[in-house]
């Protein structure tokens, strides 16, 4: 194997597939990038075997690729990536002069890294399953960055730990939860597909960390597995096995009282109120009445505190419930947007939190027994 | 008490006096920030009883502070800073309502936090020490950049932990050492001094953190503490006991080779070599002769590399050596000028690092045994 690229747009490429890699990996090969020059391309593969990437470059005037020879080998990402990034030169030299003794050469010095051989890497099937539907790239930023974050990070639950994504007809519900809140994305797909599988965010944030603003992202799904194909890479990820809950059933139809609040506003005051944690949860209380509604925390170690919000519009019951305040701050925070609307549907009931301006993305919380 | 100030200069106060608290104090009212006041002002104490520090607010414009009522308390300086930082508004109120409960009001709300009576503070002695000199902020940052990183960070020889200030007439040798390397900053002082001191290399950070560009720095020192006097505030710390090692010593007087070269080249080459780490020590070796000089690494188990330095001028004997490459880079970067002189003595003798157009600065390394 021999080829020289440009030094750069390597590094990009060896980035990508380099998020798939595991650096507790129990097999030693799949701790390196394999490296597979064939039929005037190369490919690069990484994976921990739940997810994996691959990605294909075709020589071109942005990379530079020169292929001198054909061959495969596997190379420690760790220090192939440590090296490409900090040579200082326009185009690097790669070649195996040595069984599996690898040449990295720049203008002023070779490195010489122990690889392994191509044939160790393990078998990764990247068939394409059947179903398939088209996200453009900001959709499925939106969807990840406003349902993930509510999804569990603890295995007890492990269908907790991903993004559901539910199809039926043309609607697309992605729904992250767990089990005291759920944020849920709706998008409207080009075509009518009918599936429901549970993705794990841990791949959802790698695919969006991979992807630019432009790309188009060809999605193809079974039960077992789902792939993101763009610009000439495929992330592959094994999807959850077990029920995701029915999460509409969880959804307030109706509401005792709302608020419409400014963002900055109640961000900054439930922010303000973290520095009291009882048992290390973040807890607030809410007492509003079409009056004034404060925002209130208490602990007999520390101290207690008291604001009111002043660009509030609050309207229907008093109503005085605890929630977590964190939960409350992500919600608000992933929302994104300048008023934020909660309703409330009563004491101990769901509060949903949305936009006033774009129904298409809604959280739930659920309140929590309080001290008083 | 009770007194009203502008948020953001009370901001900017406790977090210099806070850096001398540690989270992990067993007195509880050193994890507190005492606050005192008396005959017109305002004094702010922080200590871990090894750095005090006190600083002292007097009514003007910038700082509107206003009292209405003189007094003490101790409030834990976790709380204070977090929420003094996130409040959203111009001034901010401070009294004590209740024995020890003290309230911050700002325009919307109440913050009540449990303070500690100012008699449970222990005595810190703020008297001033004998010996007096002065320093510009800029010199004092410069001694503390380019001798503080070459300081032994592990307790087995405390003296090692700190940055020895000895004075001969009117000249400051400032020397940091771990016994493995040296770095060392000269400056001349407008008066005569006679002292020797090691001064924790810990304090000497918290203090360049606190000062200004433009502050001048009188430092006062006898045998047991050294004091920082700037801007109305005392950074005030323990010495270290114990004798700091004739350093002087193992200065080399002569050389047998040595070599001007690029500062960028030498460090990113250097860097690049960092891959390789051998038990944890990052070896690099050097093999110089006039015609060419390499940089080289080697690892059974990762591989290797070799680079030639191509902006170097070298002179003297043929030499190969190995030393530890960190250290190098740390003080390459310590000099940060555009080239850098090293200087060998011999092999297995100390390597002179320093910078051609600055003869105030010098750093020494010693090689290591390698493994061919």
């Amino acid at each position: 194997m021999h080829f020289s690229i440009d030094r750069k747009y390597f590094y990009d490429k060896l980035s990508i597939v380099s998020r798939a890699i595991s650096v507790f990996s129990p097999l030693p090969a799949l701790s390196g990038i394999c490296i597979d020059l064939k039929d005037d391309s190369m490919t690069l593969t990484g994976s921990d075997s739940n997810i994996s990437i691959r990605t294909v470059i075709v020589p071109g005037e942005l990379n530079n690729l020169d292929i001198e020879e054909e061959g495969s080998i596997i190379i420690d990402s760790k220090y192939l990536l440590e090296i490409v990034r900090k040579l200082d030169c326009k185009n690097i030299e790669i070649e195996v002069i040595d069984y599996s003794l690898v040449r990295i050469s720049s203008d002023n010095g070779q490195f010489n890294l122990n690889g392994i051989r191509s044939n160790e890497y393990p078998d990764i099937d990247f068939t394409q399953p059947n179903h398939h539907f088209v996200l453009k790239a900001t959709d499925l930023k939106s969807i990840v960055s406003q349902t993930a974050f509510a999804c569990s990070d603890k295995d007890q639950r492990p269908v907790l730990m991903g993004v559901n994504f539910n199809s039926q007809g043309n609607m697309l519900y992605c729904s992250g939860t767990d089990s005291y809140r759920l944020a849920r994305k709706t998008i409207e797909l080009g075509s009518s597909q009918d599936f429901n599988i549970t993705i794990p965010s841990k791949s959802l944030t790698e695919v969006v960390r991979s992807v630019s603003d432009d790309d188009t992202i060809d999605i193809f799904a079974d039960s077992k597995k789902a792939q993101f194909v763009f610009d000439k890479t495929i992330i592959q990820t094994r999807l959850i096995d077990g029920t995701f809950p029915d999460v509409q059933r969880i959804i307030p139809t109706s509401c005792v009282s709302k608020m419409l609040v400014d963002s900055y506003e109640i961000a900054g005051t439930i922010d303000r109120t973290n520095f009291i944690r009882n048992d290390k949860v973040h807890l607030i209380k809410l007492e509003c009445t079409p009056q004034e509604t404060h925002v209130k925390t208490y602990s007999s170690e520390i101290g207690n505190s008291d604001e009111v919000l002043t660009k509030c519009e609050y309207e229907g019951e008093e109503i005085s419930l605890t929630c977590n305040g964190t939960y409350m701050l992500d919600a608000i925070k992933a929302l994104g947007c300048e008023k934020v609307l909660i309703e409330f549907s009563g004491f101990m009931k769901p509060i949903k939190v949305s936009n006033p301006e774009d129904a298409s993305v809604l959280m739930i919380l659920v309140p929590i027994r309080s001290y008083d």
